[in-house]
């Protein structure tokens, strides 16, 4: 399938995306001083306020081993009411509150009219690189991030990227996108933080098993969180069948869903958005067709494939805390095999 | 069934509950100043380190519409390994950080042994007397819950009680316990903030229609967080058909499970506990006989509504913030109905 | 609220319900030969072909001891394509592969349009009257019930429900209606075999506490098959929701949801069907008002409740295969009790 | 990892497989008459009585769009009490009372002792070489597979996988094992009918874009019934995540998990049973080693990826029904285009 013009879920009309990213010191690590590498990305799922229009969702957990707040109220209601935030395990309550913040500016009337703010945050573990404990993302991280939210997605080590990494590799922040023959455009992100160190696979090709390696390692215990945005007029039940998708992407690039990968997902479609100040009943369209249904979930794999590989490829080797290394993929090497295997 | 000595959650042993409760100005709202009718209210659920030997768990989710955060994990692992807080909607927050705080001071090699910190926060809105905007519940208040926790739980407007109402009557913290033939344990604890205005039965009676009643309305959107522990040494399989059975105890009390009431059930035993330590295997007791299982469900009917019940007798009449009172339930009046329906 | 006209799940416009009734031989049980207490019961979700209009449904598994064929299909597409057939547990294949030879007949090109069939067919344990190994439902009694559907149902000791039992007493089919301010109407049907001996309440009076018992018992093993129609155009989401009230009324009339029992729900709407000529995408009608699904979720609550009582009121004493009884609820003494406890 | 002797899901001791493979006549659909393409499989998970000596099993819904039954108990109690039987879609229900029949000659006493037969029936869809209509498993058929059951197991187009298609070939049963370092050994077996027409990847080589193809096609509207058994000593829940990996396999052969593809899995252990005649609780031991867990869910995938292939390599070009053929996969082209992608 064809990739939208920035092959970004940021092609899904309307959707945006901000980072905080914070890096800082080096050398041995001192709870609470460093050395950072960390960050928060915020994914904005349109340009209107979110609370006063918001959006069928839905969750799918391959593997509970992880944080999304916000999850059980989108399963139950399937419904989206605030952004997503993305950040360190650990930071996730500080986060979490700074949304809040941000939700109550933004809709000074919520509390009045008797509803509440479940903010969406999703976590993965960057210790090993990080200061995690130092929970160095603060409300002014949250707001910068929101700020900078815009339709260009950096991709690697950005905002809740920044330490991360995947299959053995430095990795962060992914994103690409499909075209649907319906003229629908589904997109995912990624921040992507999982997997065994020798068990990438690059379009079918066991580049882990094949790429000469030091001993560094980041291990293979963190997690994944896919974000998946479409502008086709699904329903939320229809939502959390494209959410489920997810996990085949993750086994084509060699994912095993360790014990301890909170390998979550959370997917959404920018139309038929419910207003809070709606009659008691809307009217909208859903689509029906098979065929539609499994264009969307083909590029929900597709486009999830390739988030997480970019979010690989475009990192580059990051020294961090206690001179932990975490090596880029060696782009060279690693096109000279493809090349061989006959894939370019 | 027999309750247990206390007639409390805490009655399985090493189960300690602690309260924080804010009660602070009176009259007209303003944000971030008050009133305060808040709190915070924290269950540990064993008199060791809850990291270090952690918990068999799970999570049943009647309607989504709340948060529990840690919830996922629970769910995918069985396993609790974080004290239980409860608190406010909004601060939900600033109390999963002060909880990562804690448990950080407590285990301060939790993260060197590759390992994450994933708090259990549940929250229910006491907007109508509390000024929630202001996220009152700081992180002294959390600690000074869990410095607090002991085995005589308070009960009523205490703690995250502080503020809410259900059922059209004040309401709060409420417990319970049930003992089995097999001489185990089964404790409930509620935070109350949930039902319909005339919805209140007791015992069977529909006193919520009985009862006069003036203008004054907490209203019916609020949630219910309910905590089950036992002695018995049940698998998360079990445990999970065990909070399953907190929806029949809501539907003897009066509750629709209206749309927006989060009702949420998180299980626990304080028996079987997995070592961090533990070898790679361990060898444990399993209760298989269907006799015993149906007393633990009776018992969990049981003790959770009474636990809802004691919320509401333990707590009087609160004016908060916009001088908004929530009616404590008319004792006298309730026992000359109950009388006269021959319930006494 | 109020009951629709016949207060019956046929107050639901189009909705149909037939029975068969197997009531054959006397004594000693001889498997294969007798005595036969059994039957089936058929839910026909609309007067036109189901498989060419399929309804929205959903289904909730409060204990998943039992079984609803084509529970996962439902679950998964969010839609109702057969008629619902209820049985005892040992004839779900029977009756399975009788429905398949109906829908063949009445779609002759379903194998050719590349459509499969999975009926749905639901169960409770009539053993303590019946030969239930023998079984005696054969596929002219699937035609027969299906024949025979109408708008008007009888409740108590017939189709499905011919040799159940619940909460200590003969019980079978039951069924009641509400409407809403909307001017929907919502139905349920059950079939009621569950619920210990002791502990019916009727509008909240203990009466199995109170009422006079011999010793004979059909004991507490069984299940609630549970089926709740509405004209309201709600999606499966809703649905889902509108299924998982049925255990409030479940613990209103004192289940505790035993080990064994299945306590399973399915629920459907006749409206916003969904045509397997439909072009790829429909337009439908979505309440999104929170007031709307409350009075939805209360009608559920007080139609089940209703309806499992009404399976009890209607059925007689009847005597089984090894002279087996199962005794009527005493009627008399059952209305001097609840005026006694000033209900009536 | 290495395979088992066999490379088989009869590699886990006591588990045997057995089919009836129904071939007959040619040309023209006759419904009720032929082609007859089909068949059925049987698994008995160990040569003790199944019922007397339950296993610990879990299920787990990639798609849910095809039938398991008995799945809503397996999920409900975590044990499996039945043979699993595989089949055509529409003779699940005959399968279904054969498999009561079998259960009631087997433990005479069960109806007397107040238990219930649900037994465990999957299904695909075989319409494209089958007259499926026809119904052509009989009773005798489940009996003779259940006969024939042994520690060989015939792999292709046999049992129920006679008339199946997979990615655009000619598939049916496949099954493959791997051993794991703590000496446990887990196994596979599939009926495999599912896929895209030119998605067939083998060991990541995107084949089904490679290999010349004609127009005839058996379409991707099928379903994939996964069944995992295993010899280490793992609880339902475990069990459940394992049977959740199946979908990272699917991935990686090619699936979308298409709209109307069963993506069914059950996995079952053979150790740590439930026996009826057990005391009111047993004592077992559980894997609590993260490494372990993912050596078996790394297992999973592999087993399932290679009893995937396994199905297709075994099978032949086959003619049904109306002439429609499916085209075995040309294993000479194959070996060639993997020779040339150097993974050979």
């Amino acid at each position: 399938m064809d990739s939208g013009e920035q092959d970004a879920i940021t092609d899904v009309p309307g959707v945006s995306v901000g980072h905080a990213t914070l890096i800082q010191g080096t050398g041995k690590l001192v709870p609470g001083h460093g050395p950072v590498r960390t960050g928060v990305t915020v994914i904005l799922p349109h340009d209107k306020n979110v609370y006063e229009e918001k959006l069928r969702a839905a969750v799918h957990v391959q593997n509970g081993a992880g944080e999304l707040t916000g999850a059980l109220q989108v399963m139950e209601w399937g419904l989206l009411e605030t952004p997503i935030a993305l950040t360190n395990t650990l930071n996730v309550g500080l986060v979490h509150d700074a949304i809040v913040d941000y939700m109550l500016n933004q809709n000074p009337s919520i509390v009045d009219r008797d509803e509440v703010i479940l903010p969406v945050v999703g976590e993965c573990d960057d210790r090993y690189l990080n200061d995690i404990r130092g929970r160095h993302v603060k409300r002014e991280h949250v707001f910068e991030a929101i700020k900078a939210a815009g339709r260009r997605v950096t991709e690697g080590s950005v905002g809740a990227g920044t330490g991360m990494s995947a299959l053995g590799f430095k990795a962060g922040i992914g994103t690409a996108s499909r075209k649907t023959t319906g003229d629908f455009v589904l997109g995912a992100l990624v921040v992507a933080n999982f997997g065994g160190d020798r068990d990438l696979c690059v379009d079918g090709v066991p580049l882990g098993r094949k790429l000469q390696r030091d001993n560094d390692s980041p291990g293979d215990d963190g997690s994944i969180i896919t974000v998946i945005a479409t502008n086709a007029p699904l329903t939320s039940s229809q939502l959390r069948r494209v959410a489920a998708r997810v996990p085949l992407a993750l086994g084509k690039v060699g994912s095993i869903s360790s014990n301890s990968s909170g390998d979550i997902s959370i997917a959404f479609s920018t139309v038929g958005r419910v207003s809070v100040s709606s009659a008691s009943a809307i009217t909208s369209t859903e689509i029906t067709s098979a065929k539609t249904l499994n264009e969307l979930f083909r590029a929900t794999v597709e486009a999830t494939e390739e988030a997480i590989l970019n979010s690989i490829f475009a990192s580059d080797t990051m020294k961090g805390r206690d001179d932990n290394v975490s090596r880029g993929l060696p782009i060279d090497e690693t096109l000279e095999i493809m090349r061989r295997q006959g894939r370019m």
